[in-house]
């Protein structure tokens, strides 16, 4: 079964567009859990046992666990390790070099941490991307647009009338199939989305910047029409609560978002 | 001492603008070093030990650490402990993320490995910046152009006349002054070192691509022209041999370059 099928069947499954972002913070755990690596261990499988029939995917994102060195990379490991085999995993790495460098990466997310999905930083071009290609039955998210407000520093700099973001998008679609090749699409501008999901309407977008990150949910699921889209909301499920009860708090936020996604009422 | 200071010093009492990429290679260590870990940091501080009188910098490459995950994390950060406290030491890492996330990037490389400086992938814009740049005496080079072929993708795409690479310079310069932002400038295209050095005179330049890369170095220097320069090399110097002669070799090859990089006979 390939990776795209496995997200589909999950997807399908669990009729959910929700992916959690599993942001660990030793400062943020609730009371109950210990202030250390095991204890952000505890609370990342608290979270996935609750929350598993919910999510289509788990994101982790790297910085949370390198922040904590190698008791954080260790954490980050038995998490991906944890994640029950059917559900879709997205390293969250960005990463971005070139040549062998990035053929080290790769290698890093593919074979040590077996994610199924990888994000990437395309700023260094093809190269940077190739070597995560290699792997035949993986996805990689190229960042794109950024939900952060200086994302207009470089990212929509205007390029003969286009910005550089949608640039990515015109050079990176020769690259490989929509099996392969998907886009990180912060999720704070509608009116973005809804041109991009104009442009590539059957690329698997990665909409990060839901839910603590403020943006508006149903604006975004208006404008992505349908498309295939994993979108991320992690603090504001994961430190729904900081009592003892942190993950069944946790697991009704997530069927919050998930029937958000799902314009359910 | 600031890290800026303590750069200049070690360059002046060493002679050197050389920087070691301690680009970690299992399959490439020498027959008599033991193919695990253990045997990658004992390359390392055999490196070390042979070049610290030769080189200004030491620079570690994550990916090539990642790639063994957990062992090879743990022996990036003995590596970046073995290093003497004197030597300028550079995590290039080439993180970009935002906010919160990129605040977790720069603990990881300034708290818990204690590195002097930091490369940064700048396509996310200054937010991704900003949280390293909170840390006062680190010095933090922007990805700016890189020496592979497919820079040409994004990096050369040209705004109002001007290569994006060229943008990266002109929006960032404003954010901190020299000493707190240099650039990372690929070492293949002498003619862009010289226009970029023109755009800012006093500016670090981190230099890489020298040596296995295949740059001329001799029209780099030139292009140079004598401004705050660390020129890398990596593998041309730590796989100088597979004998178990290996880091007298290593030497040999740090002195052939630090008499090239100051154009001596």
């Amino acid at each position: 079964m390939t990776v795209i099928k496995k997200l589909e069947n999950i997807r399908d499954k669990n009729s959910s567009l929700l992916c959690i972002g599993l942001d660990i913070n030793i400062d943020r755990m609730p009371d109950c859990i210990k202030k250390d690596s095991g204890g952000l261990l505890d609370f990342n499988k608290a979270i996935i046992d609750a929350t598993k029939d919910i999510v289509c995917a788990y994101k982790m994102n790297f910085a949370f666990y390198e922040q904590y060195g190698i008791e954080g990379f260790k954490v980050l490991k038995e998490t991906f390790e944890y994640i029950p085999e059917n559900i879709f995993t997205i390293a969250d790495a960005k990463r971005g070099d070139i040549g062998h460098t990035s053929k080290a990466y790769a290698k890093s997310c593919f074979e040590y941490f077996n994610a199924d999905s990888v994000t990437i930083n395309p700023y260094p071009g093809y190269d940077t991307v190739k070597p995560f290609l290699e792997y035949d039955d993986k996805l990689i998210f190229l960042l794109t647009i950024t939900s952060n407000k200086s994302s207009s520093d470089f990212q929509r700099l205007s390029l003969q009338g286009e910005p550089l973001y949608k640039h990515v998008i015109f050079v990176s679609k020769d690259w490989a199939n929509n099996n392969r090749i998907g886009y990180v699409i912060g999720a704070h501008h509608a009116e973005e989305i809804l041109s991009i999901r104009h442009l590539i309407p059957e690329s698997w977008f990665l909409i990060p910047g839901v839910g603590a990150q403020g943006a508006n949910a149903k604006k975004i699921i208006l404008a992505n029409g349908g498309g295939p889209a994993i979108i991320n909301v992690s603090r504001d499920v994961i430190y729904a609560s900081s009592d003892k009860n942190f993950a069944e708090a946790s697991r009704d936020k997530a069927i919050f978002y998930r029937k958000l996604f799902n314009n359910e009422k």
